[in-house]
């Protein structure tokens, strides 16, 4: 492709030899002739001064003589639409309904699906128009998969979710007659699982990604376009808003509210309900300004230690010269 | 089926009218008429004011005129035999073992087994009756699964435990041969993976319940009736007694002694042995009383060291003005 | 087998009369007559006084009279041959592939494999020889493993890495367009999930090691002979160098530098490169004798805040008693 033809493409501005043919995207270190890179962070913008690409995608203000530039509002947009233009999404290698997955007979897809080998849905899953479903998902029974949804290999949509009253020193299983209903756009990682509602359904909402072996508990319900990184964890009945983002391998209790916007740190333990726009870190998870405070007195713990025992015997002496001097 | 039915079936004393008709469960706030809702947790009984259920299961104190009672000494349980009255579980799409299955010519079944598709059953295994195995489980040669168990899809069970001895700078693989035991009415969540023993069993004993995600190294042994909530991990060698209870993405170090009737709090790190009933948190965990005495000195550490700043400022001055009075 | 034959096989000096049989490994306290057992922890030592173990691997300097002795320089190692020579690795219950897997045509897999039922390889990719792949495994296009590399079963490689552009207000996903790469002598462990590179490969080198559940990123390297205990997860674009050890639930945050030899302790968080030959541990991470004095100065906590109010009184009355008296 040609850089203009790209520049038009990813609503870029071209500053450079509009007919150089570009291929591929690379790294700004990694890129050789023909390659397209992209500085989305400023850490890396020495490496404008040597990157061997033939264009690189930059911020509205960014200028450098040695190479052709495509100035964009969006840089990382910019560079994602020309990941789509030069590189395209996976073709798949059948189309429709692959013959070793398992599809029960009431259970309805919609047109344009992938549905992998491996495969299975259970009775009357509804998935819904352009969906790909890699191999050995398995969606259990009543679940419902909405459009444009990619759901990676391995995971457990609609499981039952880990019910049971304890009854005379045993525990007894509680049937689990809800479902997981996936929003259009969702993804999900491999792995994954998503334990089906007690009584009513689990819910992925619109736009939501999750990252791989993440588990989600029974009644939860994941907010518009919410980001969930690989091994977090949501106790069943938990509510998060739109735009949540959880780092990796946090964990939510049950029953709580996270609100809108929310961004909780890697590793955080949620036990309590957060306000809209907040950012949480820690186990128990608190406010990042007051957790950063907490972590860098602790990192002083030894010296605090000493410093007080030092104290104790200053004020000791100090304690004994007066009774003598009394 | 009639109210005066169902309150026989889960041994509840009625309060209200006898030929109310009831179809479903619902939450108190969700619930509309037909449904019946419980209240099993006394921060909602302000809900009993407005639920437009037909009927709430309550604890036997428990008394309101607007609604139906279903008055039931272990509340919980009442409303756990009243989703199996009106809902009943999983009702299977076939019987038997599903054609896509694969069962080695020396594996054994039981009656009355559950086999869904992918489910792969490797030499000598050996399951009892009455069990249900979800799509595209796994479980390795000589592994025994006893009756009434339950293993949810993509669950591994069986899979070589992590050994190695280092020699020559590489890690050179030592065979497992062991197995994993599953004793009866053990659930196991989606996705889990359970090792196989070194030299001798994986132990999940009688009526053990793990959540998904939850990963036992080789040799554990988990006690009867313990719970594992999602993404536990037990290292190898480890042995839980009965009645253990851990909260979401616990991790236990490798040959320790969980006592009977311990719980773990959610996230917590165990490096140690547990002594029968004792509750514990954090990481390392602590026991419960200890570690929330520390956690909330640690809310105190940025005061910590203001305090201590002044004191020493303090005592510096008073130093110094003894001084000049001498 | 005879003791003699045996000791030869795993190059041990025989103690005991050469012509007893035996036929299997046992620990120390389960082993029966015609057991092996070995002693590779000096805690167990007392249990050669009561073993009934027919022989006993041990190192050099061991001596005990009453059990034949296999003495080796490096007894781990030496019980690791043991059990290659005793009981050997699994017998697969067929070779080649089974004709449940599904194998891309594109596809190609070296000789000597044993390919699992309802295992996916996708286009153009390609396995060595001595594989083998188990139940379930899925590898996405275009990802390339080496020779004697073991896959445990629901094991997915190469499914798209976590990316996405932010744009208004959604997430628009970017093309994942690398791969993955297991080289040789690689063992993954059971529903791991290594996400294929955004651009270029993911790369599990030669000889490392993966337990269960493990979360590998996008563009990722893990170095030569490392290993990483169950649950452990790293984000995209880290570097590990060879001969890592990563405890378990492990968690590693993205673009970071891990050097050679470096050890991480079991829950520690990561959040900053680490130099060859460190050992850390916490979260966030520390190296371990300084994050040793935080943790025991932690227990103190309380009893600081104790003596912190008693110095505070002493210097108030102090204090007072100088102006009454000035």
């Amino acid at each position: 492709m040609r850089l203009d033809q790209l520049a038009e493409k990813i609503d870029a501005e071209l500053v450079g030899d509009p007919a150089i043919e570009v291929t591929r995207l690379a790294s700004l270190d990694e890129a050789t002739a023909g390659a397209v890179s992209f500085l989305s962070n400023a850490k890396y913008a020495s490496q404008l001064a040597t990157t061997k690409a033939s264009a690189v995608i930059v911020g509205p203000k960014q200028s450098v003589d040695r190479v052709a530039l495509l100035k964009a509002k969006d840089p990382y947009f910019a560079f994602r639409q020309a990941v789509v233009a030069l590189h395209g999404f996976r073709r798949h290698p059948f189309s429709g309904t692959h013959p070793q997955a398992v599809i029960d007979p009431s259970a309805t897809v919609g047109e344009n699906c992938i549905i992998y080998p491996g495969v299975y849905l259970g009775p009357r899953v509804v998935v819904g128009d352009d969906c790909i479903l890699y191999p050995n998902v398995c969606i259990y029974d009543d679940c419902r998969v909405g459009n444009r949804v990619i759901v990676h290999s391995g995971a457990a949509i609609g499981g039952d979710g880990y019910g049971y009253a304890f009854h005379d020193g045993e525990h007894h299983k509680i049937p689990q007659v809800g479902n997981v209903v996936l929003e259009d756009d969702v993804e999900i990682g491999a792995n994954c699982v998503i334990a089906r509602g007690a009584l009513g359904p689990t819910v992925i909402a619109r736009g939501a990604k999750l990252d791989a072996l993440v588990m989600i508990g029974h009644g939860v319900r994941v907010g518009e376009h919410s980001l969930l990184v690989a091994q977090v964890g949501i106790a069943g009945s938990t509510v998060l808003g739109h735009h949540v983002t959880m780092a990796g391998q946090v964990g939510i209790a049950g029953h709580l509210k996270i609100g809108d916007g929310v961004t909780v740190g890697a590793k955080s333990g949620v036990m309590n309900d957060i306000d809209p726009g907040q950012i949480v870190m820690g186990a128990p998870a608190l406010p990042d300004k007051q957790a950063k405070r907490i972590l860098l007195a602790q990192l002083q713990l030894p010296d605090i230690l000493d410093r007080l025992r030092k104290l104790e015997r200053q004020v000791e002496q100090m304690d004994a010269s007066a009774d003598s001097e009394s």
